[in-house]
C-alpha cells in the first residue's frame, strides 16, 4: 500500500481537521502520486450531506483544500529529488485561495475521488486543479494555489 | 433573540452538516440579517484547527459556503416581500460556485464573524461576497453564487 504525503507530515504539524493523522474527530484526508497526478480518494459519512441524498458542498470544498496543499507538498518534494517515503520530511503549504466549482450535485454513498495537476508558479507558490469525480462523473472542480508554510505557523505549534 | 434563516428551514431539508439544525453532528451555521448585511457567528471548535493556533481553512470555506447560502435565502424571502418568521418556510438554494481568499492566518479561540453582501444575478441566481472577521481583521473573503434548489433535491429527501 502506497504511503501519503500526509502520513509523512511532521508529527507537531499533523493534525490538520482535514487530513491530519492525529486529529481524531477530522476527515483524514490522504493524497498519493501516481505517477503523472495526485489522488486523494474518500468516501463521506453519512452526516457529511447537504440534503439527504446529497453530500455537503463544504466537505468537497474540504477535500479540494487538503488534497491540493498535499499535492503542491508532492510537487516540491518531487522538485527536491525525493519520493513520499519513511524519513523524508515533505515541505507545508498553506491555501492562499480556493475556488470550487459545483458541476453537478454529488451524490452519497459513493467512494470520491479527487485527481490534481500541478503547476509551479513560483519556487514558494504552486496552483493545483482538481477534478472531483463520483464514479465517472465529474461532479465538482477546484483550482488552489498553495505557498510554502511561513515558519511562523510551526513556531505556533 | 433573532431568528436565523435555518431555522425555518423545511424539516425534511434541515439535516445539512453546514448549517442543519437536525444534523447532530454538523457545525450548525445560523445566518441572521441585521437590516443591512447578512451575518453568521461561529467559534470553530479545538479540532477544526489546521496547525495548532489555526483554524482549518475547509471550516472557513464551510461557513462562507452555509452563510452564503442561508444569505441567498433571505435575499429571495425579501424579495417575496417576507421576513425571518415561523410559519415562512424560505426558499432554498445549492451552491453554484464557492471561492474563498484566505487573507490571514486565522486564529483559534475567537468567534468569527462571516459578514455578507447580497446581489441579484437574476430571479433564481443571487451571488453573495462575504467578509469573515475574527475580532476586527478580516482573515478571508468570500464569493459564492447560488441558484435556487432544483425539485429533484427535496424528492429525494
Amino acid at each position: 500500500m502506497q504511503d501519503a504525503i500526509q502520513d509523512h507530515y511532521s508529527d507537531d504539524l499533523a493534525w490538520c481537521y482535514g487530513c491530519g493523522r492525529r486529529n481524531e474527530q477530522g476527515h483524514h484526508f490522504r493524497t498519493k502520486w501516481n505517477g503523472n497526478n495526485t489522488v486523494t480518494e474518500f468516501e463521506p459519512k453519512s452526516e457529511h450531506m447537504a440534503v439527504p441524498g446529497f453530500v455537503y458542498g463544504g466537505v468537497i470544498a474540504s477535500l479540494i483544500d487538503c488534497h491540493s496543499s498535499g499535492s503542491c507538498s508532492i510537487g516540491l518534494l518531487h522538485k527536491q529529488g525525493f519520493q513520499i517515503e519513511p524519513g523524508i520530511e515533505p515541505p507545508r503549504f498553506v491555501a492562499a485561495l480556493l475556488n470550487v466549482k459545483f458541476v453537478q450535485p454529488t451524490p452519497q454513498g459513493c467512494l470520491l475521488k479527487a485527481v490534481g495537476e500541478l503547476h509551479e508558479v513560483h519556487p514558494k507558490r504552486w496552483r493545483v486543479t482538481t477534478q472531483v469525480f463520483a464514479g465517472d462523473v465529474v461532479c465538482a472542480t477546484g483550482e488552489f494555489e498553495g505557498v510554502v508554510m511561513p515558519k511562523t505557523f510551526s513556531e505556533k505549534a
